[in-house]
């Protein structure tokens, strides 16, 4: 009996290593293909360099979404197809323009800044105001209406240079962003400025959305390059009064038709059960190409099932590429899939988003259940040899985030982030600054987990 | 008497961890520090924009020394001094060209290579013969005299793409840069065209150091761009018998003086006692500015200093950071800073090198006995919050090898290398692909790691 039991055990501990042992062999061919294929990196380029400044509602979006279905569609998917869903159809129109003049020197100075997005426009003729800088909403309120009414506030909180992780930093100074405007028209303020959020010193305005609160003037706000807020604050220094201009040409317009793109690679086994890989296909309008936010992350998930078919591994599960619109805004792409989703009742196993820059990958985090959390950190053991070591409870992504609203695990690619602001949002996040290799290792991580998701379940 | 002896084990512990925590408000200090600053990251801005090309022998490599002796003199650094070392004296001469016309089409096409350092040259009219390409010296054996003499020999073998870490793919494509002339030499080859040791595909030769064996013809060796190669040997299926031209300029004038440049922290218990910490000075003359190889290596160990003093910190043994010159030809620099170390009897008590390009740092290798490796892999622990998960022996660095030679520990800044073979002895290694971020992170990595050398030993 005794033996018996041995012999069982020594079987078991067998198979388990050899089923450890074959993954990783697969693992290691998932690697081997993207390290070597140039197509990915090929569409990249197209993508980018047919359809920047693709902020969704506009022609250069709707371009996009033709453009990445037909590359799909190339690559022989199972099935591919458009989403419908209205999105918010907020332009920027003509460039922006800011400056003033000192009042003792009588020098004039130009500032780099751009309107950020669903922001409400000045006049032509712009704004021309005294101006009141400030850290935060504290200082803001300690101020009171008496010194605000009439002004522009200038929001100069620096994002925090100090945080080893940039997206906490980001985090840590965006309120100014997204709040600012209302916060200052409480008190009076006619527009706001506020200082990029990038750890970059560079003379390029960063945009990104800022939402108005309900009953609350809506006034301008601009981002300003984190060079010319550093200016413009000694400048202030010397000459408080002086009277700041600018002028922005932005509108919303009525909501609009566009689209997710999705392809589909069948499942083997469980054709009607669901593995969704995605990035976000609408990009800012700044003059950058959208590279690493996130032209990436939509190639990395078409790369994904390409990687697949390549290697010839037939998945259990039905994985799905989506390439979500307008996470930029309103997340309306995200929010529509996971409603659509609920409607059809399909059932998904996890979804998984890439959308953290296309810097080489570092981990995974998850956003799921404690015992699930749990069994997705075991899986690091087969990502360590790829210079993966970070497995932990966390972000899992903005599109899929009303994913999870239905209790299905969602887990977000982590990436060394260190230069990734540099880029976001503003006119050099391009094709340029992209390394075919940090990419595809992002591509063969995301490939090697979502094996490992349909092969063991989560 | 038992409680006795637990209240010494709660003492042992709650200092263990007091000093565990107290390292680690220390460690966060050099990391703020480091973050925070713009010195270092405009230091090195100067020297690329000043300095460019300064492979050793060469009036910038001397500018460089002048430079960076300067710098540590401005950061009042306790001692700056110059060690005079006697080095290679190679100069490429006016720039290179290559190219050759189809037999069939009569279309002509151009090259870019560029000389390898150390090769002889070719006469002013160049040479003009025939091409035969291989893989490796194994092919070469096989194909033999019969088949190889009056052609020249064309190395074509990819640099792996499949490995993961891109040292290792560079390795295991080196021999052809290195040997492959006197190799084809052997067999009566007139010349060697060598593919560039890069995994990026691009129109940029990359150079690098070759040798020649005794008593085998020299031959003159250049290197191509991968691009190239790759046209060149699509050529070369269709038109195997086209005769290809290339015509360099360098020559090897006789050895010269120059200078590894010295800067210390004097130790406040242990001045006699040493803790080094390097770069090397020399960088490439194919246009690029020796941004990642390795200004940036030199500018950090400076850093290291600085960020010290900057915070306070007086360490125990003196800290020295050297500016290794000719790493890139003979390693002359770091052979006579070792030679002297030891003439003047001095107790070293760890080196500590910064080559592996500036992108983020992911960890140490050292190289030394085992119980040293043992305490080194111990300090992991340290720097997991700050993303270095590596800690490993192995490589320690080519300028404190010699160091190694008299058993002094020698350790290695690992760092996120996807990217580095890119800009590798190329036209594009630029300040303009340095991230401050990047740098400073691995600065304050080297600081922390070095003040735990200089407070624990090892």
């Amino acid at each position: 009996m005794q033996k018996h039991t041995l012999t069982i055990i020594l079987f078991c501990v067998s198979q388990f290593l050899f089923s450890q042992n074959s993954d990783s062999l697969q693992i290691k061919k998932f690697y081997d293909e993207a390290l070597t294929s140039k197509v990915s990196y090929n569409n990249l380029k197209t993508l980018c360099k047919t359809t920047a400044g693709r902020i969704c509602g506009t022609s250069q979006s709707l371009k996009a979404v033709e453009l990445t279905k037909k590359m799909m569609t190339d690559l022989h998917f199972d099935t591919v197809y458009l989403q419908k869903v209205m999105v918010p159809h907020w332009v920027r129109g003509k460039k922006e323009s800011a400056g003033c003049s000192s009042m003792i020197t009588g020098a004039k100075y130009i500032f780099n800044i751009c309107a950020l997005g669903n922001s409400v426009s000045t006049s032509k003729n712009g704004i021309t105001a005294e101006i009141i800088e400030v850290k935060n909403f504290e200082e803001l309120k300690n101020l009171g209406e008496e010194k605000i009414k009439g002004k522009i506030v200038f929001f100069n909180r620096p994002t925090d240079q100090t945080q080893i992780n940039t997206f906490r930093a980001y985090g840590g100074a965006a309120d100014q962003r997204t709040k600012g405007a209302s916060e200052g028209a409480k008190y009076g303020a006619v527009g706001v400025i506020v200082r990029s959020l990038t750890l970059a010193f560079d003379d390029n305005p960063h945009t990104g959305v800022m939402r108005y609160e309900e009953n609350i003037k809506q006034i301008p706000a601009v981002a300003i390059a984190t060079n010319h807020a550093d200016q413009l604050s000694e400048l202030l220094l010397k000459d408080p009064n002086l009277k700041f201009y600018f002028q922005t040409n932005c509108e919303t317009l009525p909501d609009t038709i566009s689209y997710n793109v999705i392809g589909e690679l069948r499942g083997s086994e469980k054709p009607n059960e669901y593995i969704t890989v995605g990035g976000h296909l609408d990009a800012w309008d700044v003059g950058g190409e959208g590279a690493h936010d996130d032209g990436c992350g939509c190639i990395q998930s078409m790369e994904v099932i390409r990687i697949f078919k390549a290697t010839g591994y037939k998945p259990i599960h039905t994985i799905r590429a989506v390439m979500f619109m307008d996470e930029e805004i309103a997340q309306r792409g995200g929010k529509k899939y996971a409603e659509i989703a609920k409607l059809k009742n399909e059932k998904h196993i996890v979804a998984v988003e890439s959308d953290c820059g296309c810097m080489s990958p570092h981990g995974f985090s998850i956003d799921a259940f404690p015992d699930t959390v749990k069994k997705f950190i075991a899986l690091k053991k087969y990502f360590e040899p790829y210079n993966l070591f970070e497995f932990f409870k966390g972000y899992g992504g903005v599109d899929i985030y009303p994913l999870k609203m239905h209790g299905i695990p969602i887990v977000g690619l982590v990436t060394e982030n260190q230069r990734y602001f540099d880029f976001h949002h503003s006119p050099i996040d391009n094709f340029e600054q992209i390394n075919r290799r940090e990419m595809q290792m992002g591509s063969a991580a995301i490939a090697s987990l979502i094996y490992l998701f349909d092969k063991y379940g989560l």
